[in-house]
């Protein structure tokens, strides 16, 4: 049975700016290869409310997953729960469990609530709360859409709650060689390593170091005894390139 | 009249598997921003030349510029320069300046010329070189769409050889202020002076720094005195939120 699949759709006029950098999908990304979870695209766009509504419907209708990061702030550039509301054809309200959990956290800080924070216990009718121990506010999910904050220590919590609810694949399980000579030596035996293998995936990325080429070989596939074959096999042929 | 638009097309199972973390877009979003040409878009796909074909001809139909970054190397899994031929219904084969080019660079490295090198000579037809001076192999230009390499220097490099062809609009100009107070706080007013700069984008990105809580507001737009008129009036809201 092939792995299940999934989407990142990060939403953030400040990453397109170049203003911040995105560290999300790389920690998502390695956290859903750990879960046997194919991620199998990732898009950054802008606080749009249609463009959230269309790359959103196009997405969750492709993969199994789809996981969302930013937008769910207490400021007027925090549109992403009204989008994914329009974007399911449902209302989004002020939710009795939301607003607990806020309330609870501004009285352990001794902050007031007031309109603005109460923005964040707005959740679209049908979703179930995804746990926040870092600030209070909670992510939702809506049928297979997981929607999280964009701050990274707040994203991460709740990737950490919401991952052990979904069900994994066969983790992917890798192998990296590193061998000492071009990408131009090594691309022909590989080519045919690669077509030996036709199960696995295997990667060439090129490095330069101090002068001297060489290339980090990743194979990557479900099976181990397959990878340390094709790894064997990789360290037959070039004896000479290793460190 | 409004600014050129573009998307960032990042190819690589690396960057999905979480192996990687991509910076290609951080750099690249930073240039486009400061050339004037809004980045309204960026996907990332993996390795799978029908995958490329799609993604590219979406976008492409739908902003002025694409920029894609991975996947013309030496090795069997470098597809993107097929993916490309093959979205625009060219060919593609070994064109003679390219060769050249890698010919005079091999040689200057007493290096051999071989058929997996020669791959990074395959150009799809009627498209123009992409100068490398890291590495020599170029990438292409294929009407609005800008073929470059994944390895971040050489990638930087592109971006040097190509930005300059490209004509920019309005420099996006930003101010960034610091505030020393919760986000929901400074919603509420915040959202008021949005109200009155209707051609500005005022963001918000909350921190968090030893306990304390703050936000780093944002206002973007293309005309700097409005971007001054809108950080007086924020400056004079939250006069004691200053560090």
């Amino acid at each position: 049975m092939p792995n299940p699949t999934a989407a990142i759709l990060v939403i953030g006029d400040e990453i397109l700016s170049g203003r911040t950098q995105d560290t999300n999908t790389h920690f998502l990304a390695g956290e859903l290869t750990a879960k046997g979870i194919d991620l199998m695209e990732v898009r950054v766009i802008s606080d749009d409310k249609q463009t959230i509504v269309d790359a959103l419907n196009a997405l969750r209708q492709i993969y199994d997953s789809v996981f969302t990061s930013g937008g769910i702030g207490p400021t007027h550039d925090d549109i992403t729960a009204d989008a994914i509301a329009a974007a399911f054809g449902v209302g989004v309200e002020i939710r009795a469990d939301a607003r607990a959990i806020l309330e609870a956290r501004y009285k352990e800080m001794g902050t007031q609530i007031n309109a603005a924070r109460l923005r964040m216990a707005r959740i679209p009718d049908g979703a179930t709360l995804i746990e926040n121990p870092v600030s209070g506010a909670p992510g939702f999910t809506m049928e297979n859409v997981h929607v999280m904050a964009g701050v990274p220590s707040v994203f991460r919590a709740m990737v950490a709650s919401v991952l052990p609810s979904l069900t994994g694949g066969a983790p992917l399980q890798s192998q990296s060689i590193r061998i000492d000579r071009g990408e131009g030596d090594i691309a022909g035996p590989l080519a045919d390593l690669a077509a030996n293998f036709p199960d696995l995936s295997i990667g060439s990325y090129p490095y330069q170091h101090e002068g001297a080429y060489g290339a980090t070989i990743v194979i990557r596939g479900a099976d181990s005894s397959q990878i340390s074959a094709a790894a064997m096999q990789l360290n037959a042929l070039f004896p000479e390139g290793k460190p």
